[in-house]
């Protein structure tokens, strides 16, 4: 199975090196980056190109470029045949409908970081497909680089993409928060680890709701002033503080 | 060294059962819940009382109870002597003074739930005292059941109780909507579990600021309108999402 990856950001990286590691064939790196191109080609053994001209025949085009640049490249890819398959949470599997005859997707549930590996096992990866023998495609190369693949509707994706802002990306913006007002306090973010590591942990065998501690499910305004009144420098922050508050007193 | 444990909530519980396990003597449990105060003396091997007035002497009297109800029962405590500590991350050491001669605080950053055990060695303690001798003690009792002792100022401990809040309190909220979006497209909050603790995970090589990712980072406004969108009929996270999402683009 010869796969042809375009892109070369992070989950492109990630996805492309995973897939060469399992013993598939990544046969060449598409990206409008040539120092980013030749890297991730040289990386995992692969041509490499600039030019959606110069795309090569393959048996799986993966797109792994942004939600903006997707429809894009899609269109300027020549090739029709072959199985075409992005890896965006948000896109629908339908974006492929009128341009290519067979288009998947192959959403690995992950944040990427430059600089920090993963490892690709224990990443959920969730699929979809035009037709089903696609699907089993998708599921063959998605196996054998993780072991939690899933089938998700586009609608589904959407929601776990959603879902995935609110517990990852707006999660370690409040780690930034909290870096931030400890670091005007001369303690190093450093101590929070183990109250956080709890937090996660605690979802294991209570629901976060179930879970849910602090002044704010107390009800304890006394402290939630208290609190007000040390952000009164940072209004966003207090404006973060409040609207939050308001939002788990509302769920209790 | 006897210590009398006055309260018996999640920090009581959990507190008493680590004292009691490092060797000292837990000679009573003070609650106004009969049915909690028996139960804990009975797993510490302890006396309890519910009355203020049956308060035994001790060498250390440990008061983990709402900050609401702490000043009132420190008052009603009839010993003058021992040192007085309060283990409340929002509550000023001075508390104690022209009420105690000795006071003290430990601190412990974690968060607790009933029916979640925790491991007491992990828990950073924040230790203060109004003198010298009685920061001594605090570090020995505290040095006995963590292995993660700090002094911190009452100044310093409220910077970390309100950091902690939306470390932990307020990252816990934000799994419980995860939670629910997911539900509503048939999908277990399970799924996210490597997503989120690759998030902390990111935290020691990258800082949170640093590690940032999502559509608002990118300020990919075609996503985010779309999640906005989907919010529709839940106007509270649709303002949690607003909210933050403009606090990441300003911060980057």
């Amino acid at each position: 199975m010869k796969v042809v990856c375009i892109g070369s950001g992070n989950v492109a990286t990630h996805l492309a090196k995973a897939i060469h590691e399992a013993g598939f064939t990544v046969s060449q790196i598409v990206s409008r980056t040539e120092e980013n191109a030749k890297k991730l080609a040289l990386s995992v053994n692969a041509e490499w190109t600039t030019s959606p001209d110069d795309i090569e025949e393959a048996d799986i085009y993966i797109y792994s470029v942004s939600d903006s640049a997707l429809c894009e490249i899609i269109r300027l890819n020549p090739h029709k045949e072959g199985l075409h398959v992005h890896t965006a949470g948000s896109m629908s599997l339908s974006l492929f409908a009128d341009i290519k005859e067979r288009g998947g997707v192959l959403y690995p549930l992950q944040t990427f970081s430059k600089g920090k590996a993963v490892d690709f096992k224990d990443i959920p990866l969730f699929i979809e497909a035009s037709n089903a023998n696609d699907l089993n495609i998708l599921r063959e190369l998605a196996s054998a680089i993780s072991n939690k693949v899933y089938e998700a509707s586009s609608a589904q994706r959407q929601q776990l993409h959603l879902a995935a802002v609110f517990a990852c990306n707006f999660t370690n913006h409040l780690f930034a928060i909290a870096e931030s007002i400890l670091h005007e306090a001369d303690i190093p973010f450093e101590v929070l680890r183990p109250l956080i590591q709890e937090t996660i942990d605690k979802t294991a065998t209570l629901s976060p709701r179930e879970g849910q501690t602090g002044p704010a499910v107390r009800k304890d305004f006394n402290v939630m002033n208290k609190h007000l009144d040390k952000l009164t420098d940072h209004p966003r922050w207090q404006e973060i503080y409040r609207l939050l508050s308001e939002s788990i007193i509302d769920n209790h």
